[in-house]
């Protein structure tokens, strides 16, 4: 027993997870995919559902070190750093064949109305997602980039909102095409 | 055996893979609720499957009837009919706890990456929703109340994409401000 363990058996599940949702994935699936046995997964997690809930903040530290990596670089202006972090998921996704989706915003779908400890995570989830943007919009205003009037905080919301949309059509087209128009929209409109 | 028992499969299917999901809804639930045996339920449908395309395909019929309903009165501004859509909406989402979401929306995220047939459907169920945009856009083009250039394609697919977010976050929250901010950013800036 160790945190080695648990960390191995939550990137065994958040990969599962990620690629085939959590319903629709078994503990079975986890033990087998983490070697573990099923002692072993109960030593660190309660039930599935606690192991999801962790699962969900794995996925948003990854998200954090994503966008700190991308967003925080303040040798380039604020939305040359939007569009590399956009650019940064369109490849991820490429290279997925565009499935998959955005792990917070599937499991956000999925849980919501199953799980209120669940929902609650979840909340806090996506508001870190907008988080991240408002932290780049409001470099973006305080530089001119944005226009001096712009509610960052709505409009941040509504990008998360947009981008996990965007996703989901990507995954039911098999196509970059969603991401395109999302970004299109973003900044021909949105930031407008 | 009857169109009317097939119907029946469907819609106590329908609503509670609405509230509840597709791989969180077994076979039981929906004999249980529909109050059929097993061998009806395999007289209808050759396995879960098929049964949830012909499900999405009610869901699909179901928006189609609304849109049509509410889009092709044309007594009225191209605009005040897309308000009064979006409007309806809010309402349904209202009297339910701001729960459940776009049951379309929600398959897409749930089950394109899982079955091929489901994803070819789902696909066309999109293109459907976004059809309905597309219809109401064209009249407030030629009307003048949306810009002369703006690409109407484009412009509802994003449409449909930002919903589908805006519910994800709604359930995610439990509040209507998620559809509140897309409202206005739909008439404020996609739109202009």
């Amino acid at each position: 027993m160790s945190e080695e363990t648990k960390q191995r058996i939550i990137e065994a599940g958040a990969d599962l997870i990620h690629r085939q949702g959590f319903n629709n994935t078994g503990l079975k699936d986890i033990l087998k995919a983490a070697d573990v046995p099923k002692g072993s997964f109960y030593f660190y997690f309660d039930n599935k559902e606690a192991f999801g809930i962790e699962v969900l903040e794995y996925y948003s530290q990854r998200f954090r070190l994503i966008a700190e990596d991308i967003l925080k670089d303040d040798s380039r202006p604020a939305l040359d750093r939007l569009k590399d972090f956009f650019e940064a998921f369109l490849k991820y996704f490429e290279s997925h064949g565009y499935s998959r989706g955005c792990p917070v915003g599937n499991l956000a779908q999925e849980m919501s109305d199953l799980s209120g400890p669940f929902r609650a995570r979840l909340e806090k989830s996506l508001d870190g997602m907008s988080n991240a943007f408002v932290y780049i919009l409001t470099e973006a205003q305080n530089n001119g980039e944005v226009p001096a009037d712009m509610d960052i905080r709505e409009t941040a919301i509504f990008m998360v909102e947009a981008s996990h949309g965007a996703t989901i059509r990507m995954k039911a087209t098999k196509s970059p095409e969603p991401l395109h128009i999302f970004h299109k929209f973003v900044f021909n409109k949105i930031l407008k």
